[in-house]
């Protein structure tokens, strides 16, 4: 597989260079806008020749961004693949810390994927991303151990997956604040509040809750927010009786 | 004003006959894919002629977009804007009911526009569409009554108004399921839930969650949530001890 490739350049096999070729792409990518990186700079960037970038991707920018794109969201497919043992909560913690390092280490190129408006996106890039979203929510709904999920437990996973990456282009925009590990904390709170109030239309939602629920740690994320959301409930004391 | 329109078009003034050819551009846009949409389908709509429709638009196709859209942005925008009395879901439920109401009547043109992937979206219109999310954040913040909104509020009410577009986004691919009533229930309970879950972590919260529950009614949607979800909570005895 290596023959066509000119020994000129470093011999790589031809999955080989093209991954390489991807993977400088993405570099490029990920800290400006697709309009901003050209062929050239891909080339300089992987140190070969802009014909063999060419060689491997014939139709040029649009091509090669596809490519990088769909091996992003590969990535970004797998941070939400989390074991399923142990409390919801956890398994949702780890999921959303190796997601909000992903963004981190690829901030302008998420934002500008995701804010749309770039002129590399097309219907097959927003397909990409939309895939991507599917697949995160299918993870989750993996999490949530309903063999047939209804209408309004898929609506709430995909609200919430919106809300993450809501969140995590807010702060990417605001200087990366709030810190990872608080903005992780309040979207696992806001996971669970979301399926408690689910729950209170929803008889399959409130079945995830009562399962989810009892096996949750007493210090976990479900008992620190139970405890502070009851006390409030209960100062409006005509909300109770 | 009206001296340029050629008499052999109904009499109109440049700004009403402007206004007539977006009218009848919104109409095509809001249930047809932008790129579906032809000048000759917006002149036989508005029963003008082509070349009338480019002294208004010389920018052809895609500056009638962008005017369409930003009238579509202000109603839009308008949807939100609520007078600031009474229980606070009762408010956040008639903003809720103007806005699923306008996304009945616009469908295909709203799933296009917000999906992205459209041949006429650009950075341009994309600004547009982040502006109405910004001004509908603006309005809802209002109406927590807090002078100085700190990052951790602001951030939700903005994932809370990304929440609503992806869950009327995904109703209008489930054929308009479920019916709007019930959405916009679960929306509003997902506020409720969303600022409770962020009054455990964020003081600002906690001081809006206490006022706002204060003034709602027992049988309203706060008063029928805290009922349900406390005794989830109990459910599970040892997150309460």
């Amino acid at each position: 597989m290596t023959g066509a490739v000119r020994t000129t350049y470093r011999r790589l096999g031809v999955a080989e260079r093209r991954a390489q070729l991807i993977s400088a792409a993405l570099g490029l990518f990920a800290h400006r806008a697709p309009e901003e990186v050209s062929l050239d700079d891909v080339a300089a960037a992987a140190e070969v020749s802009r014909p063999l970038v060419y060689r491997y991707f014939p139709g040029g920018k649009q091509q090669l961004y596809e490519a990088a794109l769909r091996s992003a969201a590969d990535d970004l497919e797998l941070c939400f693949a989390e074991p399923q043992s142990g409390p919801l909560t956890r398994r949702l913690g780890a999921a959303l810390d190796r997601y909000l390092g992903f963004v981190d280490e690829h901030d302008a190129g998420f934002s500008a994927l995701l804010q749309g408006g770039s002129v590399v996106g097309t219907s097959r890039t927003g397909a990409i991303v939309d895939g991507v979203r599917r697949a995160a929510a299918a993870q989750i709904l993996k999490h949530l151990s309903v063999p047939e999920p209804g209408p309004r437990l898929r609506m709430m996973v995909r609200t919430w997956i919106t809300a993450v990456e809501a969140a995590s282009l807010i702060r990417l925009d605001e200087e990366k604040q709030p810190p990872r590990d608080e903005l992780r904390d309040w979207l696992v709170d806001h996971f669970v509040a979301l399926l408690t109030a689910t729950a209170a239309s929803d008889a399959q939602a409130a079945e995830v809750a009562r399962a989810a629920f009892a096996a949750e740690p007493a210090d976990g994320p479900v008992g620190r927010l139970a405890r502070r959301t009851v006390p409030l409930f209960e100062d409006a004391g005509h909300l109770l009786s």
